[in-house]
């Protein structure tokens, strides 16, 4: 289906299913963060998945080619980059698959229900709210910074909304990983399987993939690292895998 | 100093200022775990570390030999466990330096007082109780195993035990990492570094090593992973490194 892109937008071929996003560099670009998450998270056959905070789509997109999910819906405070998200499920047909809401993540539960997904996912804000913020009205600011939302919320909503024994997955910074277990213990949605995330093999952590199980019981996995690059600009094996080229 | 040597001793060598330990094939011996948590723990010119549950005594007297820490001191619940660090300290003539204490994790701020170390080690039992014991008397069961004091009664008697800002490092098992977070949380030891250990680069976790600050501020490192073996049988250089061969 043709889509037309507004001012500052542009194309990326995600190189998976012939599938493509749109994106506006003046707002927000999806990251490695988020597609890694894809290629982390796992959506059973016929399960419901939800995104929080969505932006660009790029999570129920990569997860619905990943994939054999039934129905994934997906939430974005911004009007902007949501209606900017649908058009890039209309330029892959897939409005029977996916679904973009308009919302506040604070309100998840009361817009979709309670025990109504087998799989959340979320790629959330990951600053706190008073740390250098210069413009909160600024659409980077808040997907970046805990503006209109904080990871307190994230966790007590995404305990909501999943099925009892549903799984959790969320993409985040190694620095607040103590508060993320305790907060996820808190609501109940056990930490199951981490995995820490290195730009090099010596280099400390920068990002982290959890999943959690809404009432599992108590006992992690911690899979094996996964570096980015074997050496500067040259990416990992496994980085090339998930990325599909 | 000579030492006599028990039925089932042996005497090995530390490759570390000369120094030697006592262990015993029967009983109990010292693990990678260990000597890898005395590479990870930092005690600084004039401190005092107290290390909860010794066993051989292996974590003072390695770190004795590789930090420039005051004083030292050790507790141990099984006597002949004590008794036989006892005479691995004067073996190496450290008496004055390393104090082995016999007496019960669970008591220990009444042994030592609260607020009076700037540093607690800790290589616990790692297993909980019910998880597959024969025989709770046996010594290897004792240090195996949650039967004589569980990671809550660790963590607690540790804040207890520290001065403010003080550090607690411990080694444990992956599969134990939430609820390590969790309870040093809640006892106020904010956990600030963690190092995951890899039998192989592509292989889930078989070990980590923690850090806390008592009453610190919430904001993680998690260090680069460290992996124990380049190939089946070869260790890495950074083991050798740690091992000191």
């Amino acid at each position: 289906m043709e889509v037309k892109l507004q001012s500052g937008e542009q194309i990326v071929d995600l190189e998976r299913n012939g599938y493509k996003i749109i994106q506006n560099r003046e707002r927000f670009c999806f990251g490695m963060d988020a597609v890694l998450l894809t290629g982390f998270a796992k959506v059973g056959k016929g399960e419901r998945a939800l995104d929080l905070g969505t932006g660009t789509g790029i999570i129920p997109i990569l997860l619905e080619a990943k994939t054999e999910g039934q129905d994934f819906e997906a939430l974005e405070i911004q009007p902007e980059s949501a209606e900017m998200a649908r058009r890039s499920v209309m330029l892959n047909n897939l409005q029977e698959r996916i679904k973009i809401v308009d919302g506040d993540i604070k309100e998840a539960s009361k817009i979709f229900g309670v025990a109504s997904f087998n799989v959340v996912t979320t790629n959330p804000p990951y600053m706190t709210e008073n740390h250098g913020v210069k413009n909160p009205d600024e659409p980077k600011a808040i997907a970046r910074h805990e503006i209109k939302c904080n990871l307190e919320d994230v966790i007590r909503e995404s305990a909501k909304l999943l099925k009892p024994k549903g799984r959790f997955y969320m993409v985040h910074r190694p620095r607040r990983l103590a508060e993320i277990i305790s907060l996820m213990k808190e609501y109940r949605i056990e930490p199951k399987r981490l995995r820490m995330i290195h730009p090099f093999a010596d280099r400390d952590a920068n990002m982290l993939l959890i999943e959690g199980v809404r009432g599992g019981k108590s006992m992690m996995v911690v899979e094996p690292p996964l570096i980015v690059y074997e050496k500067p600009g040259v990416y990992t094996k496994e980085i090339h895998e998930i990325y599909g080229f």
